[in-house]
This record gives C-alpha cells, structure tokens and sequence, in this order.
C-alpha cells in the first residue's frame, strides 16, 4: 500500500480517528481531517473547517467508529459543530468510496440512494481480530489497577472462548494465574484442553463459583445471575466485556456487595494509537480487495 | 457419561483402537474386542473370536480408522483373518449405531440400506481439534530426532495456520525458536500477529526462504515447489504434515538435495493411548448428542 | 506452621503490614496490633493501643519496612502517633524475637543491647524473589497506564537481568513484545538467550537504542546518560526500577522531552494483600529456621 | 571475535569437536584438526595427520570434552590412533594456550611443568548454562519417544530446580504438561512459584508421587529410592538426568517394575552441532578474558 500514494478525508470521531489521520499521512498519503478541530495535528495533516470540501472526489472517506453519535447525528467528540449524517452523504461525489464503523441499514439505504460505496469495517473479521488485542490488555490493566493483590497467584475464570476470551486466557496463564475457561461448542472445549487451560462447559458453572479471585464475562447474554454471584468469594472481582446486553446482572450485585464493573470499547479508551494503526491496516485490506484508485 | 454403563464392541484397527477398549473398560463399560487378536488385552475386555456375535445388539460398535484397509476389506492390522465390510454390515441388527472413521459414500449407503445409525468420527471438529495435539508433538519429535542440533535458536517457517500450524507455531517459539506461520485470510494474518508469531502471507514467501532451518508444511497443495525448495539452506529440513497430495515436490526434493519428510497418522505412530482416548471422548460425544441407549 | 498457633505483634508500617496481621489471624495466629489504628481490622485482629503493652512476651515481634520513619522514628503512616524506635526497644522482654525491614547498624546494636533478637527479613533472598512479582507487575501496569499503545508489538529493552528483570522480560514476552535484555556476566547473557531473548552485552548499547518503544532499567548505577537519551524516540517511554542512585539521568531527560519514570516501592503500591503474604511466608520461614517457641 | 582471525588446533573428541572445528573455519579462522582422520570435513579445515606438529605454535589448542578416554589416554573415538596425553603435552612450545574439558588436578600439573596455559571450559558458568538447553530438549526428546501418550495432559514432576531443571520446567509447562518441581532452597521455592510451577519442598515428597505420569531427576544423590519408587504408577517413566551417582534406585526399579532410564552427556547425543556452537562461544569468552594473541 505505501508505495501508492492515496488521498483520505477522515471525518470526526474520536482519538482512534486523529491518530489514524496521523498515522495515515506517516505512510505517506494525502490526508484531510473534517470535524475534528479539538485535536492538534501534525503539518503532515491538512485540517479542513468546510464540510462543503467533502465534494471533492477522495480515494477514500473515513467515517468514525461508530459511525452516529446522538440519533441520525455525526460522531463528532472531537469537532464543536454537529451535522447530520444524511446532509454528509448528499456532498460525496457519485461512486464515491466511504468506510465506516456500525453502519446500519438505513446508512447503507442512504449510501444506495446517493451512488455511495459503503463499507462498514467492523464486519471485517481481522478488524475484530486486531482489536481483541488492546481490549485484553485493558481489561488486563483494569484488574491490575482495581485488585489490591497480583494477578500472579489467582484463580481466573474466564466465561466464553471467542477472541477476547482466547487472548484474556493466553495473557492471565503467563502472568501467573490459574485459569479455566468455559464453552458451550465441543470443539471449543477441546481448543481451550489443548491450550492448556482448564476447561468446563458453561452449563456447568453452578456450585464451582466459590474459588475465583476473578472472573471475566465475554458472553452478550445473562451468565452471572444472582444465584450464581451469590456464590462468590466476597473479594471476588467480576469483570463484563460483553456487549449489550452484558453477562452480569449488576442489580443483584450490587445488592450482594459483589465488586462487578463493565468495560466497554476498551481499545479507544486505553490505546487510541494502536486502535487507529488496527483501523489503517483494516482499511488498506479492504481498498486492496475493492481494487480502489482515484 | 462414566455413571451410564454401556455395552461396546470394538471392532478391528490398530494400537489406538485397542487401547479405546482398555479406556472404555476402565470408565466401567462393558467392551468386546473382535478382530484384535494381536494384542494381549486386561481382563476388563472380553475378546470376541466369532464376529458372528456381532448380531447382538451394543450401545455402540466401533469400528476403526480408517474403516477399510485393502480395497473392501475392513482395516485389521492387529488380526490374523480378514473381513468383507459388507459382510460386517449385514450382521448388525436394525437400529444398531456404529461409528466409524473415514467412512465413504457408499458405506453410508450401505448403513442405509442395513437400517444401520451411522456416525463417521473424522467429522467431528472437536475430533480434528485434539487430534491437532499428538500431530504437533510427533512434528517436534520427528524434527528433534532429525536434526543435529537443538530446535532452540532455529529459525522456523510454519505454512499454514490451521489446527495443526496453531499449535506448532506455539510449541516451537515456546522451545525458543524464532517463528514466521504464512496464512492467506486477512483474519489469520491478523491472529498470527496477535499470537506473537512473525506473519507472512502466503502468496508472498517467494526470495525469503533462504534464512529457514526448518520447514513445517500443513497445506494440502503444491506449496514447496521446485524453485521454492532451491532457495533453502543446504541444512535446512522440511517436514510436511499435509494430508493428500501434501505440499513439498519430494521428486524436486531429493533432485536439489534437499532433506524433506512426508509424515502422515502421527497421533496413532507416537501416542496410540492418547488418540485412544481423543476418540473415547469424541464417541462420547456423539453418543449424548444422539440420546443413545441400549 | 499454621497448626502451631502463635503469638504476633505487629506493630506500626502502612496496608502491607496492616494486610499482614489479617493474614496471620486468616491462620489461626493470635494477633495484636499497634501503631495502626487508622485501619479498620476484623475481629480476629485485637487493636492495641498501649504501646506498652509490647512488654508481654509473644513468639514474635513485627516491625514494618522500612522500620525508620523520620529520622529515629518509627515508620507509622496508619497511626495518629509517633515513637522513637529506641523506647520500643526498651520495652521487649528479654530474648523476644523481632523482625524488621531494612535494619541498620544502628538497629542491629540496639537489639544486642536490649537483650533482642533480631532478624531482617529483607535479607532473605526469598523475600526479594517473591518481592519481584508484584514490582514486575506494576511495572508492566504502569507501563500500560501510560502508553497510548497496547504493549503488544512493542520494541521493549530490559536493562539488567538480576530478579525483576527476569520476570519482566517474561511477562513482556507472553504480553506480545519483542524483548531486548541486557547483561554484564557471561552467565547472564547465556541465561538470556536460553529463555528466548534477544540478548546484549550492557558495554555495547550505544547507538542500538532508537529502536525501542519502551525501556525498563533496573540496574542501580548511570545507564540511561544523557548521550543514550538523546538516542531514543520520541515517544520511547523509560522506567526505572532501580534503587538508590537509580539508572536514568531524570535532568537530561527533561531537557531532552524524554518521558521518564522513575517508580520505587511497587509491592506497597499496588499490591499490599500480596505484599504481606510475602512478609508472613518470610516471617514463617525465619521462624522456622530459628526454632521459634514461645 | 570474527574479525581477528585467530589460527586453532582442535585435537580428539566426537562429533561435536568435528563440528567445532567447522564452526569455527567457518567463522575464517584458520583450523588444524588432529586425530579426528575418522570425520570428513570441509575444504576449510585442514586435516593434520602429524600429532608432532602440535608443536607450533597456534592462538588455541583445543581437546575434547572429556579430555580423557581409557587410563591416560586422549578422548579420540573419531580417530584410528591412541595417544598419551602426557606426550601431547610435552610437545606444546612454552606458553601455549590450551584449553579442555574434565580437567583433573594432575592434567594442571602437567600443564605447569610443561609450561602450558591450561583453561578447563567446564568451568564456565556460560557453558554449563548454554548446555543445560540441548540437555532439556533431549530429555524431553527422550520421554516423547518412550511414552505411548502425548506430553500434553500429564502430571510432571521434576526433582532440582538448576539449570536443567529450570528449562525442563519451562518447556513441559509450554507443551501441556501440568508441572511441580522440587527443590531446598526457600529462594528455589519462591523462584518455582514465581515462574508458575506447583512447588514443593524435595524433603515433602513421601506419600505425593503416585499422581506423576512422568518424573525428571536432576538430583545427583538417592531421591528415588525403593520405597519412593514402590509408590509410583505403574505407567510412570523415571528419567535421571544427574551426574554420577544419579538419583533413582535402579535396582529397586528393576524389581518393582518402574521404567527408569539414566541418561547421560545428552548435548553430545542429540544436538553435536549445537554442543559444537556453545563450545566454540565459550573459547571465544575465555580467549576474549586472557586477551590471547598468537
């Protein structure tokens, strides 16, 4: 990708999103930043005040991660203006190439209706992949800052075996933990036997709760219910990465005195860098498979 | 599983399939051993000598891996008689459930026709997954034995990040080999790198193999092709652990003097009691999704 | 040890001490506790607070890390009072066993005085080992804290290979970094590359270090010089874990825009639970060797 | 090193004195090999038929490792000739440097009375730490090959926590194993627990051993005795890695059925050119320390 030179316009967002404007214009690019004024960039990045540019035919547009902030409004955390999404797609050039982040089905209506090439890159597999990363580590630095204690030493459950739950486990067992991790799928199972880890079907959870120090949800649906947190350890520390609904029924625990705290989109939180060098490399994936020129 | 006691017959095969019986009887279920004869079994299995006893009706009969030896014969390394699957068949009684590895179309059809449960274990992920196991460590026996230095300090390509590439990638960096795995989807790219391993992707290998000493192959097509194999170190070794046609010119091979190892049915040459049990727990497995009873 | 019940006093120090006396309790110990009364025990643990109550013989004395305060006073953050070490001394029985952290000379005269024996548990090679855990792991926490990257990926140098050095290039390793350790003795550098780091001699990193995106150092004498600072990146962060005099010129590094750390006491900080069942294991140990009875 | 080229006779020894010699024309040094006429070497090395030419004067003289065979013979199982090696000694000019493995008290003072500078690499920390790997990763070799199982899933346990030991550890934990390692020292204790091994104190052991699938001793004094042994599973492998007088009860084993191998000079076995590399890394040292020039 470096040795073509390509023009972006990175619109709004966050932290992730400036620093994927800088990182965009390292490797060499032509680089437009709309809606993000509160950010101070580099020269190597040419702010833009007028969204009325975003007429301009670009190689890429890059939307924010996620794409709407209030109701049908633009993600601007970083911007003092707000605009709606729908005046931004009537500006864009037909044929136009724009990626962003959970774009709905309206968004891709609107993008049909204006001639626009949408693509959401949170459907990219390798995209998740890569963010599993930070969002391990962070929940990593989140029980090291709340525990009074090492992780060395720990007992660890780790609920659910998907990519966060794989790294979470491989992170936990080198830095000293005992850790189990629970499945549903035979074959998951048989994964987190072969990775070393001690292993249960997630069925089978009653009556064993008693003996973590630690727990981590993953699982987007109810897991620790009160019955289950009632059987906890008091000094127990329960950590939720599911996304909504979450796995925890933090009414109960609250009421139990059970310590439990939900962490979401972590990546943009404790890396914006790396969460911007994910969204590059994922963005360049895609141009590289659409055949994108200018 | 151990509280239920069934009734099996194990049925022909090589070392793993007499030490399932063993297994099976140690869990506390009753095992018949037929066309077995070789192996010198405890007290805890009865051998069969009549296969004509095979008309009684078992939990489960288990028949080996693969299910046919020479043409349609069943595959009976371990008896001194030889057996027409076919014949085998017609002896069950209605209903009765058999497993069986690599069975084929036309035994599917014949279980049809016999009114036969027929269940083929090889499709099984779980199955594939713990297999993954003693496949990677009989790949690192085989490379320890042929090499006349440590696997430490090599520098080492794995192609291919399957089951088998994902836990050889792990156990060689663990015995601290400098490790690169190849792969073509963008999401493997992306776990290769989120495990720590140097990542290549497939298509782009060519002019960097001159720096290897040793060469994992797990993709089953023309991958170290002639010109490939010309660019390797004199010392370099290459093992391919690729089911059919495997993935190393081997004609090629010998040719450019490179040493190259086609090495195939790993679990049941190094670890027969393990692959037994790998296939107790799949068969396990099957036996409680299908609701199985006597 | 934990079914021969004793008798502890444990006087004065911050949570780890505090931690202590409840882990010792936690055993079935009898414990008193002194110069604490900022924090809130459970029951198990009898707050004194009558200092002279130190009069009454128990199997063993309890003074914190560091033992000195101010000047000649005892270390009390957690108390509303203040005591000279050398009226303390007065006051134990003849022959009572007491143990400090980092007794001086001074310390040492006094107890010959006073008819006490003394012991420094900071001595204890032990105690430094399992002291090493949780500075490590602070370290990698505040590293995380700190960088608006994941650890993962990282270009990381490892100063020194004494106690946390080791464990820090292990951790950094299984986190996802490429690790860089260096060393002075032979026998160091060959320990380095057997656990699977890129080694260096400490003599020759000049002009190496523009490559790394974090440096821990923990060797106690000037490494990190103003010339090897202005080596490094811009975004390159540095901690010290070094003791007294420390490793970083923290002034050239100011001057130069260099982010440098330099972070002391770790176990206290952030894992005062852990910190004292590193003092009650040492304090076991000690008793033991010494044939402690009341 | 490799830029002064240096000139070295290497004299006796197996294989991995041949590879010594190789390695170190590789890096173009100028090579005499003597009484290795067995071996076929490269162009680079020049084979030397004369032992009387021994008496020029080269930068190192290199005998093997062990430097004795029978009585006072030299260690020459590649060569067609014994030699004295009394009379080598008396053929070195005055002041030659000469070094060797084994060296016993009247080998130094042949090398005073001679007038020989005489080095025992055995001595080197760096040695015994560099070949501790080759040593690890051919027990481990060893055991794959014995055992009908995978290494994954097994019960370890291994006796010393030195050098061996210490990468044993490290290696079974990385292939599966669950793993508990003994040892007397308290820091021993602490390092075992502090690198995430199940720790037990060697002086425990009674009562605890009928759990292991696979026991490695590193202990040169009685550990496994009879009545240790009697408690063993009968699939249990005994593996001693300890010099003489070894660790089990070999006798004992014999009569109570344990499979217990004593496995010895493994560097040699498994990994010649490794064993040649590390040899050829510690001349280097010891040349670089004594400042040697021809």
């Amino acid at each position: 990708m470096t040795e073509n030179k390509r023009i972006f316009s990175v619109v709004g967002g966050d932290l992730r999103q400036a620093h994927l404007a800088e990182l965009l214009a390292d490797d060499g690019h032509t680089v437009f930043a709309y809606a993000l004024e509160k950010h101070s960039f580099s020269d190597r990045v040419t702010k833009s005040y007028q969204m009325t540019d975003l007429t301009r035919r670009v190689d890429c547009v890059i939307l924010p991660l996620p794409v709407y902030g209030d109701s049908d409004m633009l993600n601007t955390p970083l911007s003092l203006n707000t605009y709606a999404v729908e005046d931004l797609f009537s500006l864009f050039p037909t044929g136009q190439t724009v990626v962003a982040g959970k774009a709905d089905h309206a968004l891709f209506e609107k993008a049909g209706r204006s001639g626009v090439r949408l693509y959401d890159y949170l459907e990219r597999e390798e995209f998740s992949v890569s963010n599993a990363i930070p969002s391990a580590e962070g929940a990593i630095q989140l029980a090291m800052q709340e525990l009074p204690t090492t992780l060395h030493g720990l007992d660890v459950l780790v609920l659910g075996y998907g990519r966060i739950g794989k790294l979470l486990a491989k992170y936990l067992t080198a830095l000293g933990c005992r850790v189990t991790v629970t499945a549903r799928k035979y074959s998951d199972l048989a994964w987190i036997d072969a990775n070393g880890y001690s292993v249960m079907h997630t069925r089978d959870i009653d009556g064993t709760l008693g003996v973590y120090d630690l727990i981590f949800n993953t699982i987007p649906s109810p897991v620790l219910t009160a019955p289950r947190l009632a059987e906890l350890k008091k000094t127990c520390l329960c950590i939720d990465l599911a996304s909504k609904p979450g796995g925890i029924d933090f009414t109960a625990a609250k009421k139990l005195g059970v310590r439990a705290i939900w962490e979401l989109s972590i990546p943009g939180k404790v890396a914006p860098v790396t969460a911007g060098k994910i969204m590059k490399q994922t963005i360049y994936n895609i141009m590289e498979e659409w055949g994108c020129h200018a």
